[in-house]
């Protein structure tokens, strides 16, 4: 669990990778930082025995992650009761192809989240219309105050999970192409091509005669 | 299984989602392309009967996948054994952002690929050498034919599985903003975000002479 702000969460075996361990992180600030920067998780869960990994949106309200789904849903069932449903959520951003001069060395840089905990369905109309508000937020921020806010009708209908933030790590790599040595000289490109996602020119739909909003249309891209 | 070129994967209650299943496609051709349009999927297992998902590089080479890891890592472990390790692998592409008038009709456009099988430990060296070339080509077409080749110290240290592509499905969603009709007339702007991932300008590394190589210059981005 975290131990507040600035704080860092658990770090225990299964929290710490096996592999590349210098790329790992526990502080909340980079934890934090990288889920804020995407809306959609993978969320993994068990089912008969076996792994389903399933896309779905989220968003991070303090220590807690807000999923979104939809009543009927294979994992949103298990979450249904007391026990809940234990689930790995990761959030992964590409941030850059590095090509090396040996095949080797190819690598991406990326930022990724790796989340376990139990996940539980939000029942209270209060918590689920802050979190399906916290969640069109995540996708746009200032969204979820320019539209029609869900009617209960349509809350009744929107099945959120909640996972708190306890057994989280960050994993991340930056920077440039680690080659051999001996290799350097080879007459190859070698370097790093960034990647990130961008956004198109907005297309209104058909019954849109309001302007651009500045929340969309001052966000980076 | 696929029953071959223009075929279709198994549709059955593993890969028929429980929502929106006019989304949902079975066919090679729809799936194959939103399988070769990335690079990252989310790799899922099982480890102590709960579930873990972790972000990796894979190639699609035919019907099959294969996906990257290193000697030691966990997911790998479970797969070199004869019975192989239970995973479900999904990618997914994130193609925009869904503006509706209310709260409830957000959503997003994506097309993911959810493949269920078990994963077995490549071992043999000339099977090895074909997967991490397409792993590094799926990063960036033509790249592995343009860089040193691995040698035998490394294709030990590489670790691939393989993972046959035969319970299969993919998810699409397109196009604009599903209103309730009651909401068409309120005063909020609705529309699409395209989204897309962008490449920036190549970095090359202080030990590249070369110039950027065609297969980099000409990636659409």
């Amino acid at each position: 669990m975290s131990d507040g702000p600035g704080g860092s969460y658990t770090r225990d075996d299964l929290t710490t990778p096996t592999r590349s361990k210098e790329r790992a992180a526990w502080d909340e600030e980079t934890v934090h930082a990288i889920l804020d920067a995407g809306s959609l998780c993978h969320l993994g869960f068990v089912r008969d025995g076996a792994p389903v990994v399933l896309p779905t949106l989220y968003a991070r309200v303090g220590n807690r992650l807000y999923l979104h789904g939809s009543t009927g849903s294979r994992p949103l069932r298990g979450a249904r009761g007391e026990q809940g449903l234990p689930v790995c959520v990761t959030v992964t951003h590409l941030d850059g192809l590095v090509l090396a001069k040996s095949a080797f060395h190819h690598s991406v840089n990326y930022r990724s989240v790796v989340a376990h905990g139990t996940a539980h369905q939000v029942t209270d109309p209060a918590e689920l219309r802050l979190a399906l508000d916290a969640i069109v937020d995540q996708v746009l921020p200032g969204r979820s105050a320019d539209c029609r806010p869900a009617n209960a009708k349509e809350l009744a209908a929107t099945a959120v999970v909640r996972l708190e933030l306890e057994r989280v790590s960050a994993k991340t790599r930056t920077g440039g192409v680690n080659d051999e040595e001996e290799d350097l000289g080879l007459p190859y490109w070698a370097g790093v091509v960034p990647v990130a996602p961008a956004h198109g020119t907005p297309l209104p739909s058909p019954h849109t005669d309001a302007e651009v909003p500045a929340y969309l249309r001052e966000r980076p891209c």
